[in-house]
């Protein structure tokens, strides 16, 4: 039985997340009924995990098996045929039959779009997050210290979450200016990578080093936090339509 | 009684177009509740010409004149903290009595924004047209020679248009490829500078540029369509999501 892979790339302003939810419209969802529709027949696919409401996707994973053959060019193209303009199936490819997207996952690449100058971008609204101050980048560098390597990240998660085990490995944290365009304002684009997340943990996490920059808190107080293994201490996360997922590697 | 010039970005794809129109959402109309809110009292706002509904502007300009004070900064910010943030005063000052938007005016700058590769973009949706074939910007170039300076344009407004005069005078005509971001397709750009315009004058001008540089029609082609002073001839103009009034020159 073919094990298909599909990378998509979406704009999450219109969807509530990618994961399923009955009467809502889902990324999910939608790529779900055009794989039915493609294929003729029921089928269930499965991401590697979920993501925001309103947050976007660069390269979302998910896969499926299933009891027919489909040329994997011809998939793809017979995809975004049936999906709306906001969702786009990268790539397909057939892996092997233990491949599952969730499972297989080793790192997880998010990235964060901030903006400070110039007041609210009229193009940026959907996509980065204006934050009126500014930010230390190299104060946010240090904070970062603290949160690299394997920790319990419980004051990072979403408040009220439970899971069995809060420990994951944060392996990189980047933190970089660019100028894309003379119309827009300067980014500032956080970029972090793991084996796994928590619930908003991205958000968390760059809401603080945010606080971080503009000198509300020092980068020390980013292990007290960490240590105290709890949500209520921790600042409100940044919004979700600046948040992507970047890339998924196996 | 001081003449207000606002310098106005919108992002075009929620209105009906800048001109006010009873029972629909337009750009000026919402500036001009905003203006009223602003002063508290009844004003009207004139700009310095139309814009499709759905096309975007970086630098808009439109003026009214009111009997009360108002100071330009302070203005600026209560004016934007009126506004959706689709829309964004850049700019407020105190002009000369005889200044006009619309008669003032020495130059328009539009721009256009297309993308060949990759098929549609879900970032670039509402900002730039997917065109599905390879161009040649050489050829194009050629035929924006035929274009440029002063000519009767009736082969490239609207169809069913009827103006007294429909010459204008087309300084320049630029088109470049921009990589502005990984995640996005290239870009080519073109950007048109003339006094004045004619009702979907550059939409119809892109629209021929391209057939050119697809290979459709030849450059010299261009000279005859002009000659021509006839709309009928002419191919299909490109949507308005592409197009951009970038400045306008007093």
């Amino acid at each position: 039985m073919p094990n298909f892979k599909l990378t998509i790339e979406y704009e999450g302003t219109n969807y509530h997340g990618w994961q399923k939810q009955k009467n809502k419209s889902t990324v999910q969802g939608v790529i779900e009924e055009a794989v039915k529709e493609a294929f003729k027949t029921e089928i269930h696919i499965i991401g590697q995990g979920r993501i925001d409401s309103g947050a976007h996707a660069l390269g979302q994973v998910a896969h499926f098996k299933v009891g027919k053959e489909f040329a994997p060019l011809a998939l793809r193209r017979a995809l975004n045929s049936l999906l709306p303009r906001d969702i786009r199936i990268k790539n397909v490819e057939i892996v092997g039959d233990d491949f599952h997207s969730r499972y297989s996952a080793k790192l997880r690449h998010y990235r964060y779009l901030i903006y400070s100058n110039d007041g609210p971008s009229v193009w940026l609204r959907r996509f980065a997050h204006f934050y009126p101050y500014r930010v230390d980048i190299e104060k946010m560098y240090r904070a970062t210290n603290f949160l690299i390597g394997e920790h319990d990240f419980s004051s990072f998660q979403s408040s009220g979450s439970i899971v069995r085990n809060p420990v994951r490995e944060i392996t990189s944290i980047e933190i970089n200016r660019k100028k894309i365009w003379n119309s827009f304002p300067e980014l500032i684009m956080f970029d972090i990578k793991a084996n796994a997340f928590l619930y908003r943990m991205v958000r968390n996490i760059v809401g603080t080093l945010l606080e971080v920059g503009r000198g509300k808190i020092t980068p020390e107080e980013i292990k007290r936090i960490l240590e105290l293994k709890d949500r209520k201490e921790l600042s409100s996360p940044v919004p979700a339509y600046g948040l992507y997922l970047v890339e998924v590697e196996y």
